[in-house]
């Protein structure tokens, strides 16, 4: 039964669920365009009902950025499963016991010795994984350069140890810094390149390497073809934030995740709200710092979700969020926004926001609110 | 049954339980010695072996953040617990509910409207309420200034209403932009001042004002008298991190949180370490950044947890930790930290990162373990 919205006690994390409806289809519609499956990454909402809406709109798999969700998503039926970071050594055997009870988990290596780990394991269980091999195609984090020798070591070793070596996959992440479309479609060619590229060099062996999996949301969402690319890897747009407004891939009617609060004090002559949204409400993201678009820790709206110009959430303790607004002679803040009031904020970073909460509530096209519970930890 | 820390999944939380109770001691000691009473603020650990080491020592109830800290601590038999955030009047029926079952809980206010607020409502449900009024020390956050003429009006009002005025209350949370032990004495000095001026200035109209709680951990340790203070309120301080370290507060082997990774990939070129660990673990806290020392995302120890001179979490992705080392020819950082070796992770701000987990992990003076579970959500 839902509850209405005034009922929840705050920190609220929302889910607007029409807005989260429009992005899933939003980005589906596209990959579908562009002739490729999409394997959403659910470490943005780490939510079933939400994951169950992005396969019901006909996503192909999941992408996890952890065991336990792997755990979860395949306890609740969904077997095609790909943990998108270089599996340690010591996760090997919680991995194979997922595979053994009938999940389909892919698993992935971006260096010599880590396909060792994985081949020397995977003999000494008599098991044949399936493993991807990671590509660095914009030098921001992990994975192996594209003309890089040590590309074919690793796919002949995981070939040789009897692996099943699925294809190579790349993550633009670079693409968080850029904020025009021209620099975002050339980085989306530059991923879909080297990535494909990568693929041409396995092949090139003798090796098969089925698949070419991509992606980051800015970069899925400025691609202008994704020709010899086969799937894509993307999270955040399944709510958007701040962070992905200012790179200029969403509006602000697509924000599909905020922070419910309430008014707690004021400092009236600093134009300053306190709310019991701080940091641990809205994590310690401040993604939009060096931005077009410094939102501070958020960007206020009304308790109906109406944008407020100028009022932002510009400093965070723990649990006392500070608001400053642009004030004009004779407005008083304490009757504007009176004690037990109540505020929307938006996040920079849906992510990290999402983690600081046990459950979401959604609210569905009617105004009722429905509790979904969401993973915390390893 | 405590088991070895090699038997730990990555990313974990780790308590050193000997510098703990070193810390425990340490500030316990020093209130004893300045004649006040020590009410440790538990959102810093929100677990119960923690909170019940700090009680053993000596500490006189307890200071929550959220009605869920003062909810467990209630349900775990403490008794007398402060709940130091102005409370919405939407919260005021569970503070009600915890009242009536036994809980000794004080309410925070700092305004006019929220006197009236707790007032109509415990009038209302035949209810005297333990009120506290929060004191502006510093400019930095919530609170009435010790001139301010309303704060004679809350006091009147909470008293006028039935509640019982425990007393006025601050927190000096500018001290953590400060780093010279004379700065810290200077704010020290005037955070007790303005606490006791304002509990004078409310006694000089006549009413009682019993209490005067002041706090935070580097004026708690920076202080040379505390006249006219009842109690000191302080959180950090029982697990330390690099951002009192960098304020001067604490020694480096006083720091009792860190989290345990697992070498996942390099970039040698880079001088990169990829751990498993990243913002999700750490927390997007970035505390040091304008300090003396920005440590990046926390500094880097030995499994043993050594202290490694130069070695910084550089970046974070979500599950991506990226160490910057300094190299020098011939140094192979993938002998050095091969694939699968493991580190330990100081943070920045022990709040912010102990929230990102479920559970910590607290070792034994025997290199034991043992699991402590810890609150998440509101």
């Amino acid at each position: 039964m839902p509850t209405p919205i005034a009922a929840l006690d705050t920190p609220a994390a929302l889910i607007d669920i029409p807005r989260m409806q429009h992005n899933i289809q939003r980005m589906q519609q596209r990959m579908n365009t562009l002739g490729v499956r999409l394997r959403p990454h659910i470490k943005t909402s780490k939510c079933l009902p939400v994951i169950q809406a992005q396969l019901a709109a006909g996503a192909s798999g999941v992408t996890v950025s952890t065991l336990k969700e792997a755990q979860h998503c395949f306890s609740q039926g969904i077997l095609d499963v790909f943990y998108a970071v270089a599996v340690a050594p010591g996760k090997l055997p919680q991995a194979l016991a997922l595979r053994r009870q009938g999940c389909n988990l892919s698993l992935l290596t971006d260096s010599v010795a880590g396909a060792q780990a994985l081949v020397a394991f995977a003999q000494q269980h008599d098991e044949r994984l399936d493993v991807w091999i990671e590509i660095d195609c914009d030098g921001h984090r992990s994975g192996l350069a594209a003309e890089d020798e040590a590309l074919l070591d690793v796919a002949r070793i995981l070939s040789d140890g009897g692996m099943h070596l699925r294809g190579v996959m790349t993550h633009a992440g670079s693409s968080y810094e850029l904020d025009t479309p021209e620099a975002l479609q050339v980085l989306a060619e530059q991923e879909r390149a080297l990535c494909v590229r990568a693929a041409q060099r396995i092949r090139a062996t003798g090796l098969a390497c089925p698949d070419v999996s991509i992606g980051s949301t800015p970069t899925a969402l400025s691609a202008l073809n994704l020709d010899g690319v086969t799937e894509v890897r993307a999270g955040v747009y399944v709510f958007f934030d701040l962070v992905m407004h200012n790179i200029g891939v969403c509006q602000p009617d697509e924000l599909a995740l905020s922070v419910l609060t309430s008014v707690i004090g004021h400092q009236p002559e600093k134009g300053w709200v306190i709310t019991d949204a701080g940091w641990m409400a809205m994590s310690r993201d401040r993604g939009t710092q060096r931005q077009r678009q410094d939102f501070g820790y958020g960007q206020v709206c009304s308790e109906a979700g109406v944008w407020l110009e100028g009022a932002r959430v510009t400093g965070a303790n723990q649990e006392h969020g500070i608001i400053t607004l642009h004030t004009v002679d004779g407005d008083d803040i304490t009757e504007r926004f009176p004690i037990g009031s109540r505020l929307r904020i938006l996040p920079n970073h849906a992510c990290a926001t999402g983690a600081q909460f046990p459950d979401y509530h959604a609210l569905d096209a009617d105004g009722g609110v429905h509790t979904w519970s969401r993973l915390h930890g390893w």
